[in-house]
């Protein structure tokens, strides 16, 4: 199974891909930077800084701390980086529809792996 | 103006993205790795190596060498190397157009870089 994977780049500076996209969807299931962080083992710094760098690539922020300082409190994705998300995750759905005779072809001339192709 | 970058990965181990793909048209234009490699500041090794996984990722050879050894000779594409960056670039366009209206609305949200949105 072919998995398609998008970047935007909208302009020199800002990009938005799949890491971002998901580590803002670990924010809303975990409700912190941290522990979202955590799943893709990454420091809390290095969450810390791609949340800073959303906040404000957009008009507004994608993520709202609220409580216990930088460490301890949580974070909720706002009602823009929810938008953001969906509208990454249906762009992405719909690339994958749109070219699927395109990767079925790219597919049908790869090289056999592992297991015989039927 | 949003650039849309897209990558396959079609198991754990076999991935075509963007790099590869222009490296395969630098090989085209140039009839060259070397050349092809100096294009992006890519040593000959280095651009060897991404030659010879493509070369092994495919049903067969995307790119073949002839005369003067490694590196003093020429490389060309095969036509299954033509097919697979022309198969690559058509679903670029196709995935472009698909979803041109989330790209939209994701553009109308980011901040204001500079330039004032008219």
């Amino acid at each position: 199974m072919t998995r398609i994977t998008l970047r935007f780049d909208f302009d020199d500076k800002r990009r938005l891909g799949p890491g971002k996209v998901a580590l803002l969807e670990a924010i809303r299931q975990h409700g912190s930077i941290a522990a979202a962080g955590r799943d893709f083992s990454m420091s809390y710094r290095r969450a810390w800084l791609l949340v800073d760098e959303l906040n404000k690539m957009f008009a507004g922020p994608l993520v709202e701390t609220h409580g216990g300082g930088r460490n301890g409190g949580g974070a909720v994705l706002t009602e823009l980086g929810g938008s953001v998300v969906a509208l990454y995750r249906e762009a992405e759905r719909k690339m994958s529809r749109s070219a699927s005779r395109e990767i079925e072809k790219i597919e049908q001339v790869l090289a056999l792996a592992g297991t015989p192709q039927s």
